[in-house]
């Protein structure tokens, strides 16, 4: 990591990107909501008082990810091309997976809009399931992996 | 749980909480960012590139309390009177701890607000740092305790 | 109609509603967006490409009421407690009609909000719908009834 | 229309406009507010409570067209180069006719954008002049023209 | 003042009003944006170039004061009962006097809400002004007059 | 300045700018919140009741600058590259000087992003010192100079 853009006095700051060069950048996250077999299986079954889980759950995060600079200080407002999250119920592990894909032609990496729509996504199950279970707890939220930018690929190591 | 906020074909809705009484409501939430030892160091020696790390992350986790409603569908929008969020760096278990206390006077409990607030903040940590550390995981962003409301106080099984 | 609140110069500003009672308030707004017999025909049969159009159209408009003073100038903000839409096919009429109940315990109506949220979901079904049929014509927005507050009821006439 | 957007669950999504080139892209929407004939003469003798109507319906319009991406769940953020909106009074249809033209350089077509700002200019109108007239409808919300992009120019017909 | 509200620790907080009572509160500020005698007149004969300036600073400082809590990191959400912005053109200074009023019936002053709004009117006349004069200042940006809450009325000392 | 942009009927519009090519703008502007001697020298020593005021502020800033296109109603959306901002305290003038730099890669300056961020700035440290203090002015809010842009650079005169 470049120490360049480390301003002296550690003060936040937007950091320049106007020197990098526009390209195709794309970033994965996922991350979980823990929950009881029986919130679970209600959940499936479509049976939350407030509705529609999945569905209202997916929209949240595709519109967190597009507002993520708005969120997250220091993270620069971008026009990303592409936003889909996916939802796997594991009924071993006891919980719902997310899994946010985002993609952009421009100059920064897109992993906090990944990261922000993933967790925007799992508060929204939290919200929707609440009146059942409070005991849910939200983990896992990470990067999964990401390409594209002069940093290079990345992805997880096992 | 009542299911009388049950719409009978499963369509998301904002339920009524018309008729709940104004009360004094109160949520802690917390969770933790997990990250490698030595970045954990450079956060807490002041090291890093963006700067600032705990300042920038408490405003965007007390500015996303204040628009859970726009991020979380089924939300209503409320008027907190307090909000504070409390950071511990935990060398031992290599993360830091975000601790966020919400408060209202009003018809709806605040756990969203603290979960949202929590987990903007950790999302800014994570930003402020992922310079220098990719492999950053957010988990245990879960509810602590609430208090009011006519469902009753709560607080996490230990 | 009390010609009070008129500024003498005719410009515009948010109207005093510091003396009005808090009381219960609610209003139903419906409009309707015309399409081909085959649009609505593959919108029932879920076969839209950017998937699930009433979940997304009805979430859609129920975040647009709760920003409804962001984007009508002069509404002043408030604290939705229930906001509702309903979506009926109707293949003889050539449309989808849309229904949304507002609900405030609070100094204004509640009119803009239904409206508004009526219109963005109207909107979002043209959104969904376009890639298959441009010609959509979004009509009949209006107000159903309302009820509470100093100037009375109010229904349609038929 | 190309069927490989479709994600094969028929889960909602932001469709990849990675690969469409940048392209000088415009959009014409029209849309019609009815009232009274006196509300209309009102309006135009500049009488209505709230004051400064058409002024402040074609700001809250213009703000509206950049914030579609916000309020259309599946919009992509983009760069809007030029909005302008028009008002005609038409005392002949009972109505004011709305019409907004967008221009962008980008990937993706911005008849979303010209319509929404054409709704929220509308939706204004009937809120400056609601305090006289509760019978209004909008109507008429549709596209006129538009060019640029891969799918060609449309125009509707007559 | 009180100093119960500091944090041991200077950390930046939402400050507890839950205990406040409700009651009628208001606030005036005032600023103003000194420009070239030639752009004053220019002003005032309404020959800008993006048109109508006065009433599209007013309405951007009304939306404004709804925001403040979006813009100033500790302010707390409320609901302004009343906005209203008055400007007047002063050749002799040389500038454009802009006045705001805001008021609530709440638990927080509404200072903050009326310089707001008084900012954001005078950066929107900068903005539809400065092809013409890129060397205004804005300038003399103050609180008035506050009534009600607590700490008793205030009026600026002449 | 060209008139071709002005409106014959002096309506606001958002001027068209896709025909400017894409450069590398700059804009650094000013301002400065004066204030009694003793609330300066609490700031200075960290003793304010909200905590952490320079830290707030600046985020408060740069939050504000991605914000401009929202708050300014004829600005155009757009992507800045870098945000900066700076406070200076002046205990000879009285005041703490705030100076932002924004840049793009874009078809518009950034001269509103600048003076926005700064006004922001400033109105934020109003708010975290106005329990000390109430006769503080917010002034000199003006442009430094602007890089880049068919109009050419600017720099204020001494």
């Amino acid at each position: 990591m470049s120490l360049t853009h480390l301003n002296a006095r550690g003060e936040a700051h937007m950091v320049d990107v106007g020197d990098k060069p526009v390209s195709q950048r794309e970033a994965v996250a996922s991350g979980r909501i823990y929950m009881q077999a029986a919130t679970l299986a209600r959940l499936e079954a479509g049976g939350m008082p407030k509705g529609d889980v999945l569905a209202t759950a997916r929209i949240a995060g595709i519109q967190a990810a597009k507002r993520t600079h708005e969120l997250i200080p220091l993270c620069h407002a971008l026009a990303l091309t592409k936003v889909s999250i996916d939802f796997h119920l594991d009924a071993a592990a006891g919980c719902v997976e997310v899994r946010t894909l985002c993609r952009l032609a421009g100059r920064t990496g897109v992993e906090m809009e990944a990261l922000t729509a993933t967790s925007v996504a799992c508060l929204t199950l939290y919200d929707m399931c609440k009146a059942v279970d409070k005991d849910m707890v939200i983990g896992d939220v990470r990067l999964e992996s990401k390409r594209g930018g002069k940093s290079g690929d990345y992805r997880r190591p096992e």
